[in-house]
């Protein structure tokens, strides 16, 4: 297993035309790459190009994802939108219903907007960096396979459903929270048992429902919410946000994401803020910056150098993999250049030129 | 120390009748005593009649609080709305953001409101329970007082900030999340330390930076985010919704919940959606109901009795209390008795009658 470094350039050319060699449209195209790329520069692996293009390709050859659908308009009010993502490749469904949020706010100084039959759209934050760009702040909620079990129980009742919040910084990159409402995920738990490492209290229950430490033991049982109680609950709001205001899949009836032969059909809840109606765009990325630099200036704990702003460690990542490249394990390359038939010699010789 | 039981109506009397004598009009002196008997009677001691209306009552007194102030409306935008809470009563000034937020929700779709100059307004869910009487969704952030450390920091930079999602249900009671994005709160450690018992990790630092379960060393020191990076990242937001959207006091400058001589200044952001304009209010409070069976029929992990979904213990303990009436310690009575001076001995006389 080696781990190579390839210049993001570099890797969004291969991206684009595996893609193309699959019939998706290029400016679709472009979105996919790119929301993968977004995960892959700024370290978030588990929704880089490696693994979701690879799970991307075979979705598509096997007809569960429709890479021509655009999203459907099905309802819409002054400042909220009902949409079908008519199963189209995941990150163009949530790239054009950000856009459709991002109009409504423009409108009405807020947007809402809600979407079921979705696929994996990658990082929830690349999403909210787009109306980061207009100066808005943007929201996103995700629902996902249940794996999760409520605080107390031992079934997976609702998914990681993440949240991401992406607020305009004036000095600094946004501030971004991006999290699962589960204290860990299927990704890190897999990555602890390939490392063959003990998992952290907290984590995870075994199938018959006691806390576990055996990352194997944890994958056959559930993940737990983060803080308890508090996870268990944001981990419904998200449910709720997403499946039951669309009358789509809601908790445990999302199906499983591992199954790449039947839709997947998670839904998407968009919300984006203009802070310009509130007190005003100026003061407000004002109050931002000094809110950043109160937490980079703070103390540090005991044992910690020092203090970084939710994003920042993702953005100094960016900045730096947009330099040196993005490592990639050569025995991602070599499954996904097998899977690639016919086109493979190629598309490898390109990439690894 | 008694444990004295009363009786909720001849409670909301009292707290009537208090507020009268401090010259607080009548419509504003029952939303006031109706948000702080909400925590009473569902088991949110914290946020009950005692301790809020003693301390409300020092408030009045000191002019701090002016009791007959109603919200302001600053800027107003299609579904948005910026309002000064003009020092008014922390539940009046809430009571009427949520009804401005709910005005916007039920003509465009979705309502959003950040409100400043506010003072302390007991629990969150309150004023999302307003929306759900009309079949919307409530949801509700406040910042508070710098006691929390960023991940990594010793320095309280944010408050426990807590955010309040109310969701309407057909059979059930309302789905409610009610937390901080702490760890835990002063409330719980001070608790901690009046009957003599350590505090679980996680919870705090002492203030040279290192964990501690000793709720003294805590009390002196910060308390910690939940889940780590992600409540400090939630909690941040919170102060974003809230001080930064509305140009008023964030992060650290919130002034001290403590000092009563001084206006306390937090903010709330108040946001009401209508299920309606997306797939429809049955269909979503048929959703709802099957999440909430889904959780309270889960089986549960070894030593716990049953799953409770978000709010159920609550609305249990709002049923029982109802009858049984809301247990009083008799220091707090004496104490606040002592604070009445001329008014207390007739008051007094009553309550315990």
């Amino acid at each position: 297993m080696t781990r190579l470094t390839i210049a993001p350039g570099k890797l969004r050319e291969f991206g684009l035309k595996v893609l193309s060699q699959l019939d998706v449209p290029r400016d679709k195209a472009q979105i996919c790459v790119d929301a993968f790329l977004f995960g892959s520069l700024r370290g978030i692996d588990s929704h880089g190009l490696f693994p979701l293009l690879p799970r991307m390709a075979r979705e598509i050859r096997g007809g569960v994802i429709d890479p021509k659908a655009d999203v459907r308009i099905v309802k819409r009010q002054a400042s909220t939108m009902l949409i079908d993502g008519c199963r189209g490749l995941g990150p163009v469904t949530a790239f054009q219903s950000m856009e459709e949020a991002i109009k409504l706010c423009r409108q009405k100084g807020m947007g809402g907007v809600s979407t079921y039959n979705c696929n994996h759209f990658g990082a929830a934050s690349f999403y909210g960096c787009k109306a980061v760009k207009e100066g808005l702040i943007g929201i996103t909620f995700c629902n996902a396979t249940p794996r999760v079990t409520p605080y107390g129980g031992r079934q997976g009742i609702h998914g990681t459903n993440p949240m991401s919040f992406v607020v305009p910084a004036g000095k600094y990159p946004p501030l971004v929270v991006d999290i699962a409402t589960s204290a860990s995920s299927v990704g890190k738990i897999s990555q602890a048992l390939k490392k063959g490492e003990r998992i952290p209290d907290g984590w995870a229950l075994d199938e018959t429902g006691n806390p576990t430490n055996d990352p194997k033991e944890a994958l056959q049982g559930f993940l737990l919410p983060m803080a308890d109680h508090k996870g268990y609950g944001l981990g419904l709001i998200v449910d709720i946000l997403t499946g039951a205001l669309a009358d789509s899949y809601c908790g445990k009836e999302v199906p499983p994401l591992d199954d790449l032969t039947t839709p997947y059909g998670a839904s998407f809840f968009m919300m984006v803020l203009d802070p310009g109606c509130f007190a005003g765009r100026d003061i407000f990325t004002e109050k931002v910056d000094r809110l950043i630099e109160d937490c980079i200036t703070c103390p540090p704990m005991s044992g910690v150098e020092r203090v970084y702003f939710p994003g920042e460690m993702e953005a100094m990542e960016e900045t730096k993999r947009a330099k040196t490249g993005i490592p990639v394990l050569d025995t991602d390359l070599g499954t996904f250049f097998q899977s690639l038939g016919d086109h493979k010699l190629e598309i490898e010789k390109e990439l690894l030129a």
